[in-house]
Formats: structure tokens, C-alpha cells, sequence
């Protein structure tokens, strides 16, 4: 769907779709709806930035065409719907908080990035690369450092002038800031597990605040705003903690063993440099001595050929561990499932987060 | 002043001690009261992650430790005047919002010291050299930028959850906000004039959101918390600004001249770094063309030995541009203290303030 979307009111339009398309769908004509926004939003910052200073404007057209590349919009897609599915209407004002969501989303993207020194995001350079021709890689990392920084703040800018009651806001911040720390305590530790053999357990604690956390914002800021039933609010979370375990274990088995075409860039980055999904900390549980054993020199090696990838996916397959990571992915689905239906949402959010997560589920053949 | 302080009510001596010592003595004073708050902060915040995952207890006992170091608390001492300067009373309250602004001044300086590759700071390693033994400086570096963001976050969340009015803690919000984006371009803008040649209003620009931001969150904290009289925010915003400019040119100086015994790490750094303080950007000016030449060359070889900085020094004080520079500062310097005498703070709050600002501004004629 290109068609562009003019900023007016299209809210009951937005229902309308919802009930009426399926969620793929329904993710695209959203994506379609919310980029006219974050068109928007960067055109005024950018102008407001060169104003200040005309590098710092052309830092901010930067940003707006990392966010704008094609992707879905499923972190604050799933707050719209949080908020639909108690209010059976959207408006502008949660449109603004989706915004923000978006920027919070990408501002841990940035830095992400930076530390995988990945050099590619969505067919385009990784933030930190944008600046390698003009000038070098460190200036390209530090303006990530900063502007990663500067998006975290807009974010919180942007929600706080939104109209909703101050009270409600005030939780909102509360809870981004909470998510905040928490992805970025699961970052560090993702990053030690490269250095170090996590047990399930190292992994369970770096896991629950990686997408669960992200979930967990989404979800619960627009039952917030909302103003859900309290009852409410432990199902959400339940649940968008299932839904973050479940597409963290399926994220990083796309990381691994996805074709390029499927992929938007090479995979098996994570065996390159050694970081520990749950698919290899439970290789090293279930594959013989000497297969982990070719698996951690492989992990540990300064430099790791296309072989050395291929055999990594080999040994992890052989040995039932990505049957096992798959195994517990769909677990975490069906809970996930279960406790969306046990919500008081309208049929219309149930049925697209069902759908959502039974097609994220359901992916996890296609990688064998 | 080594004495600890019970966390306890001593509010009222406070204030005593603010009519009755000198404003460094009062300094001492206050930093030691803070210091006490922050140990106890850390010492549950290292609890709570150790709880999570021991590595994250250990990173959070560095950052205690790295922010407990030696030093003035004169950001939150500055939001501490601001209130007092209005209620002419201190409370428990705003002594955990001015844990607060210590934590996000340390989520900054993290980064800082990360992307202009300082090793050392207040006499001790920087936050992303304190792994680098245990692990590699990959690692110390991916976990200075995740943990920045832990502490900027955790700023956000005690200041929410402190006693004020939400309505109050909102404007702070936005403000803290503000503020860190306003910091994070201005970072940008310093980093790329290593790589240009600034104009004085680069620089300006620059300067406009470093230090100047900083004063001016910290201290419209304490007046908005205050409830200070409405026409009075200009005033603090001004004053903040000005001592801003005054302090950021000083301590530039001071980076560029003071001996190892006053910095506490071997000064020159910018010039081996080419930054641009106010004192090169003058000398651009000012300076002849052969000198100029000398200069731009030191700036931008690959490797400085210590003649080179003696060398630059000698050309930036040879053709006025220290003194120039100089004298900004206490412009700026006698300005802040003429508009803080308009504020209606009261007496003990606007003594402190210039006695400040004065200190800074003689301190100047150590560098020479």
C-alpha cells in the first residue's frame, strides 16, 4: 500500500480496516499511515535542527530516512492495537504516542547496532556508517552515541505533549523509562555472553528484558492511556512477555539461518562474533563433546569463513537444538495466545495479535 | 568534610550552613550530604541487579564507584540553591531529585569520555576503561554506551517517583528532556569541529547547549519545583546561560593549560584530540599566517609529542586569543551575577551563586 496518507482524520477508518483486512495487511495500510507521520515529524525536526546548526539538521535527515526505510511497524502497531482493543476507536493523540514508540524503538536500534558493529540495517547503511564516507568511523560512532541519545529524548518530548490526562502520562514515562534501562542491562549482558558460555539461565535473564521488555512498553502504554481495567494490565503483561520470548527466539534463528534474499543482509553475524541465542546455549547442552567442542572454535576464532557458518548451522541442527529453540518459540506463542484471549479485548485486537503471533510461529519452519 | 552523614533530617541545618560558610566550604558540605544519598542509592541499585544478574550488580558497583569519586557536586548543588533560593528552605525531596541531576550529569560524562577517548577521569579510569582488563575495550565500550543509558533512565525514575506535584515533576520531565538532547547535538558539534574549522558562531552554537544547557536544567529544576514566581524563569535562564558560557570557556582553559597537579590528568588532550575551545577559534582570528599554519599542523598530525602542545600554547597566548578568551568568560561571568542580583532569590542562595561564579572567573589568572 503507497498510497499517501494525509494527516487528518482517519481514525474510524483505522477501525474499519482493522475489522476488515488481515494482519499483514493491516500492518501494512498502518505502516503506510504512521510513515506519513514520521514524515512528518523529521521534516519540522530537521528544519528546527538546521535552524540550530545546518550539520545538526543534516544529522536529523539522517535519522528520518533510517526510520523511514521499509519495515513494519510492529512495536507501536502493537500500542495502537493495546489501545483499540479497550477503546474500540483510535485517535490522533495515540497516533502521536505510535511516534514515539517508533523513535523510542530506534534510538535502541542505533546503539544496538553500533555495538554488533553491524554495517547494515533494512537494505541501508547502520546509522553509525553514515558518516564513514564524509568523514570516518569514529566520527560516524559517536554521532550514533549522541543521536541514538537525542531519540530517546524526542520520544519522551513528543509523549509528554500528547493530550492525554497528565496522570496517565506520568505512568507512561514511568514505564519508558523502566523498559529503557531494562533493554539496555539485557544489552550489556547479551554482549558479555560473547565473551562467556551462558547457561539457560544467563540466557532467560538476558531474554526477559530484550523483546519481552519492548513488548511490554508497547503493549502496556496504550493500556495505559486507555485506561484499561487494573485486572487487565498482569494479562498484558503475561502476554507480551510470551510474544517478546517467542520472536526473540525466532529473530535470532532468522540471524542464523535465513537465506540473504529472506534476511535483508548476510546471516550468521551472530556466529561471526560469537554471541550465545538460545538455539546455541542449547547446543551446548545436547551436541557431543566433539561437535561443541568444533562448535566453540568456531564461536572463539578471530576469523570465521562461510564453512565455518555452514558447519556452526550443521552441529546446531544435529543435535536437536533448533528443534528445541523452535519447540519452546511455539510454547511461548500458544501461551502468548491463550492469554490474549483471556484479556477483556475487543474481537477485532485479539484476532490480529492472534494472527500476528500464529504467523510468527508458524515462520519458524520455513528455517530448517 | 569526612564525615558521613546519616540520611536523616537535616534540612534545617542546611540551610544553617548555607548563612554561615563560605561558598566552598558550603560545597564540601553539600557534596559530602549527597555523597551519602548516592552511596545509599547505589548500594540498593547494585542489590536490585545483582538480583537480575550478577554481572549487572558488579557494572552497577563500578558506576557507584565512578560517581563517588572526588569531585564538586556543583550541578546539583546549583538546583539545591535554585529551590532554597525561593522556599529559603531545603527538604528530603529535592535532595533526591538532586541524586537525580547527578545521575544524568554521569550518564553524559560516560559518553563523553567514551567518544573523546579520555582514559582517565577525576583521578581514576574512565567508565569504558573499567572492563578493559577483564574483558577488551570493545566491551568497556559497548557497556559505557548501554550504561549511560541505564543511568539517564534511572535519573528519569527517581524523579518520578519523589513527593512533588506531578504536574511539577512533569515540566521537569520535559525539561530533563530538553536538556539531553540539547546536550547530545551540541556533542555532535564538537565532535565534528574536530574535523573543520569553526567559526565563533559554530562555536557559539556549540556552546549554546553544553554547559549552558546543563545550568539551565539544573537550576529551572529547583525554581519549577519551587513554584518559583513565573517572571522569574527568564532570569534563572539567563543566569544559567551565562554562567554556562563563563564555566564552559574556563574549563576549556583549563584543558588546555593547567598544570597535571590541577587537572588531574595531563592537560592539552583537546589539543592532541584538535578540538576547538574558544581559545583556538580566537586564535584562528587572531593569530599570523605563519603561526595560524603551525597551529592547523599540530591540530591535525596523527601524533603530538609535548612540545607540540607547549608550542600551541605558546602560539594561542603569543597573539591574544588566550586573553580574549579570557575576558569572554568574565564577561559572561559579571553578567550571570548581575541578573542573579535582579532574581528575588535570597540573600544566602544569591551569595552562594556569585561567590561561584567570581571564584571561576579570578581562577582564570592561574592560566597563563
Amino acid at each position: 500500500m503507497t498510497t499517501e496518507y494525509r494527516v487528518q482524520d482517519m481514525t474510524s477508518e483505522i477501525s474499519e480496516k482493522l475489522r476488515s483486512l488481515s494482519h499483514d495487511k493491516f500492518l501494512d495500510y498502518y505502516t503506510a499511515i504512521l510513515d506519513v507521520r514520521l514524515k512528518t515529524y523529521f521534516e519540522k525536526l530537521s528544519k528546527e535542527a538546521d535552524e540550530y546548526h545546518p550539520f545538526i539538521g543534516s544529522v536529523s535527515d539522517h535519522a528520518g530516512e533510517y526510520i523511514l526505510r521499509k519495515g513494519k511497524r510492529i512495536a507501536s502497531c502493537s500500542t495502537l492495537l493495546a489501545y483499540h482493543g479497550y477503546a474500540d476507536r483510535v485517535d490522533e493523540e495515540i497516533l502521536k504516542v505510535c511516534t514515539a514508540i517508533e523513535l523510542y524503538r530506534h534510538s535502541i536500534l542505533i546503539h544496538d547496532d553500533l555495538i554488533d558493529s553491524d554495517d547494515l540495517r533494512r537494505g541501508g547503511k547502520a546509522f553509525h556508517r553514515l558518516f564513514s564516507n564524509e568523514y570516518d568511523v569514529d566520527f560516524g560512532e559517536g554521532t550514533a552515541v549522541f543521536y541514538g541519545n537525542v531519540l530517546f529524548s524526542k520520544a519522551l518530548a513528543i509523549l509528554v505533549e500528547t493530550g492525554f490526562k497528565k496522570d496517565l502520562l506520568f505512568d507512561v514515562a514511568r514505564l519508558l523509562a523502566k523498559g529503557y534501562w531494562e533493554v539496555n542491562e539485557s544489552q550489556i549482558l547479551d554482549l558479555l555472553f560473547e565473551y562467556e558460555k551462558p547457561s539457560i539461565e544467563d540466557w532467560e535473564a538476558m531474554a526477559s528484558k530484550r523483546a519481552a521488555s519492548l513488548f511490554k512498553v508497547t503493549m502496556l502504554t496504550g493500556a495505559i492511556l486507555v485506561e484499561a481495567p487494573k485486572q487487565e494490565f498482569r494479562l498484558i503483561e503475561e502476554a507480551a512477555n510470551h510474544i517478546g520470548y517467542s520472536f526473540d527466539i525466532q529473530d535470532d534463528i532468522i540471524g542464523t539461518f535465513a537465506s540473504e534474499e529472506q534476511y535483508g543482509r548476510p546471516s550468521g553475524g551472530d556466529i561471526v562474533r560469537g554471541k550465545k541465542p538460545l538455539h546455541i546455549v542449547y547446543t551446548y547442552q545436547l551436541a557431543e563433546n566433539g561437535e561443541r567442542g568444533e562448535l566453540e572454535r568456531i564461536l572463539t576464532a578471530k576469523k570465521v569463513e562461510m564453512d565455518d557458518i555452514e558447519r556452526a548451522r550443521e552441529i546446531i541442527k544435529a543435535c536437536g537444538a533448533l528443534e528445541k529453540a523452535k519447540t519452546r518459540s511455539r510454547e511461548h506463542a500458544k501461551k502468548a495466545i491463550d492469554i490474549i484471549c483471556e484479556t477483556s479485548m475487543n474481537s477485532s485486537a485479539k484476532s490480529f495479535f492472534n494472527s500476528l503471533i500464529n504467523y510468527v510461529s508458524k515462520s519458524l519452519d520455513w528455517y530448517k
